[in-house]
C-alpha cells in the first residue's frame, strides 16, 4: 500500500443514532483519532469510554478536523446542527438520508460556506457496518478529490462508492435501489398471500419463488438496453398483449383467493396503458417500455 | 433408466397456437407418436409434414390416445373443445393458464366423465420449450397417479414439477411466482423512471440494481420463516417505523424527479398501515408483517 501515510487519519462524526454509533465504533477500532458530537449528550458516553474525544458542540467538533461526517436524521437536522459553525476549509461528507434535490442544496450551501461537500446514502443497517461480507457500501457523489483524499477513511466502516460529481446523484441511486427493493417485497408479499390457507407451505414456496425471481432479473439488464435504445420489439420473448389479456387471470385468481390486487394492479394497470395508447405499435413490445410512463409524478 | 419402454408413448394434443406448436415439435423430435387437432385446421399443416397425424375432431384426437395435452386459450375453450367427447379412461393434462379455481372445478369435470387429470401452468416462453438451458418448466397438481405414470412423456418440453393433489394447486404456483415477478418489474420500473433526463446511464444502473436485488432477495426466505412462525420481530435488522418514516424521503424524491408513485406507494402505504394498526406492537417489525393485510380482496 502506497498510502499508509493516511491510515489513522483524525476525523469528526457528528450524529451518533444507531448508524452513527455503529460507524464510530469501527473507525475507533481501525485507529482512527475520533471527535464525534451528538445533541443528546449521554449517546457519546459509550464512545468516550473506546477512546472517542467528545466536544461540547458542533463548532467544537467541527474545529477538531478538517473531515466531517455527518450522520443525522434527516436534512433539516443538518442545517440546525451547522447552523452558524465555521466550515471553511472543511470536507464534509454527509451521510444522512436524502432526496437529491437535498443533496444538491446542501452542496451548494457548504461551497458558499469554503467546504467540500460529498452527499452520500448508506445501503446498509448498522448491523452490516464494519462486517465486511455483509456487502454493505455507501454511494457518494460530489467533490471527487474530497473522495480521492479521504477514500481509505470512508471505506473503513463499508464500501465506498463513488457514483458521479453531481451532489444529487448519491440520493438518487439510494431511492433508486430501495424503490427497487420494495417492489420486489410486493411482489414476494402477493404471492405469500394468495397461499395463505392452501395446503402450501410458505417454506415449500419459498425456493420456487427465490429461483424463479433469479431467473426473472433478466428484465434489469433487458430493460436498460431497451431504454437506451428506445427500441421495447426487437427480440421480445413475452409480448405486451398476451401479457395483458393475462393479466385477467392474475386478478381472476387473486380475487378468487381473496387477496387484494391493490400492490400488482398498478402495474397491470400500466402495461394496459401503455398497450392502449397504440395497439399496433406496442402489442409486439415486452412490459419495458411502460416504464416511459412513470414521469407524470 | 428402468423406464425405456415408456419412451416414445404416443399421445393427443388439443391447440396448435405458439405454445402448443412448440410443444408438439419437442415430441415429435423425440420420437413420440403425436395425434393433433386445432381449430384452425391450417395450423396444423406444418406438424403433418414433421409426422404428426392431424384428426378431425376433437373426438377423433382424443380417441387416438390415452394421454391427451391441452393447450388451448382458457378454460373457456377447454370446455368448448372437449363438450360432448368421451373422457372414459382418459389421462388429461391441461396446460391451458387458468386460475386455481378453474383448475379445480375443471378437475371434477374430468373426473365425472370418467378421466384421470393434472391442471398445469407452464412457466417457460414457446422458445424455451425444448431449451433445457432455458430453464423453463411445468407445474403440475392433480392425480399423481397420472404423472408419475406419464412423467417421462410430460419432461419432453421443458421439466415438470408436480406440486401437489389439489389440482388448483399448480395455477396458484403459476399466479404466485408471476405476481412475484410483476413486482419485481414495477419497482425496476420506478428505479429506472427515476434516473431518466439525468446523467446516469441505465446501463451503470443496471449492475447495481442486479446485485442489490440478489441481495435483498433474502426477503423471500425470511418472509416464509416469520408467515410460519407469526414472529415478525425477532432478529429484526431494519424496523417498520424507520422505513415508514424513511418513505417519505422515497416519495418527495420521487416527486421531485417527476415520477409518479403509483407503483411503489402501494406497499408504502402497507408498511404505513401496518405500523398505524398498532404502533406499540409493530415498530420493531421488519415489513414482513403487512403481508397479513392482504387477505381483504
Ligand atoms: N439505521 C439504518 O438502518 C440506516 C440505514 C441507512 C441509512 N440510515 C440513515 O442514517 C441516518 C441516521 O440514522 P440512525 O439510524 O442513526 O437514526 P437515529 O438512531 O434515529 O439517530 C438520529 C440522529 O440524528 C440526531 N438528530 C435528530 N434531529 C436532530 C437535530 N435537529 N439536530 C441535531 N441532531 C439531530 C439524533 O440526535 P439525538 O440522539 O439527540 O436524538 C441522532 O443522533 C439517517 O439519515 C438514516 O436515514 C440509517
Ligand atoms: N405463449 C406463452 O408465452 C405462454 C406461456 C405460458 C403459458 N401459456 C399458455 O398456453 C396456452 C396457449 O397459449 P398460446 O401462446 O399457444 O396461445 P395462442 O397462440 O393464442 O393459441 C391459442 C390456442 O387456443 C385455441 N382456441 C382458442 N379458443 C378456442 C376455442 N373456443 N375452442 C378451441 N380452441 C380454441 C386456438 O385455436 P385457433 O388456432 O383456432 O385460434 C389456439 O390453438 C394459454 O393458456 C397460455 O396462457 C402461454
Amino acid at each position: 500500500m502506497t498510502d499508509t501515510h493516511v491510515t489513522n487519519r483524525p476525523l469528526t462524526l457528528l450524529g451518533l443514532g444507531d448508524m452513527g454509533t455503529a460507524l464510530a465504533r469501527t473507525w475507533l477500532a481501525a485507529g482512527h483519532p475520533l471527535t464525534v458530537w451528538n445533541r443528546t449528550a449521554a449517546k457519546a458516553d459509550a464512545l468516550a469510554a473506546e477512546g472517542a474525544a467528545v466536544a461540547a458542540s458542533p463548532a467544537e467538533a467541527v474545529a477538531a478536523n478538517t473531515l466531517v461526517v455527518l450522520c443525522l436524521l434527516d436534512d433539516a437536522s443538518v442545517g440546525a446542527a451547522l447552523d452558524g459553525v465555521d466550515l471553511t476549509g472543511k470536507d464534509l461528507v454527509n451521510l444522512t438520508t436524502g432526496t437529491p434535490a437535498e443533496g444538491r442544496a446542501r452542496a451548494a450551501w457548504a461551497e458558499a460556506r469554503g467546504a467540500r461537500f460529498l452527499d452520500s446514502g448508506i445501503m446498509a443497517t448498522p448491523g452490516m457496518i464494519g462486517v465486511p461480507e455483509a456487502g454493505g457500501y455507501v454511494f457518494h457523489s460530489g467533490s471527487r478529490a474530497l473522495f480521492d483524499a479521504h477514500r481509505a477513511t470512508l471505506e473503513v466502516p463499508a464500501g465506498a462508492r463513488f457514483v458521479g460529481e453531481d451532489p444529487g446523484h448519491a440520493a438518487l441511486h439510494d431511492v433508486a435501489l430501495l424503490s427497487a427493493m420494495y417492489g420486489l417485497f410486493a411482489g414476494v408479499s402477493h404471492a405469500y398471500a394468495l397461499i395463505e390457507g392452501e395446503d402450501v407451505a410458505p417454506s415449500s414456496l419459498a425456493p420456487l419463488l427465490s429461483e424463479w425471481l433469479g431467473a426473472m432479473g433478466f428484465f434489469v439488464g433487458n430493460a436498460a438496453e431497451r431504454l437506451a435504445s428506445r427500441d421495447f420489439t426487437t427480440g421480445v420473448v413475452s409480448n405486451l398483449a398476451m401479457q395483458v389479456a393475462g393479466s385477467g387471470t392474475l386478478l381472476r385468481a387473486s380475487a378468487d383467493q381473496g387477496v387484494s390486487a391493490e400492490l400488482i394492479g398498478p402495474y397491470l394497470d400500466l402495461m394496459r396503458e401503455r398497450l392502449e395508447a397504440d395497439p399496433v405499435a406496442h402489442a409486439g413490445e415486452d412490459t419495458t417500455g411502460a416504464i416511459t410512463l412513470l414521469r407524470r409524478g
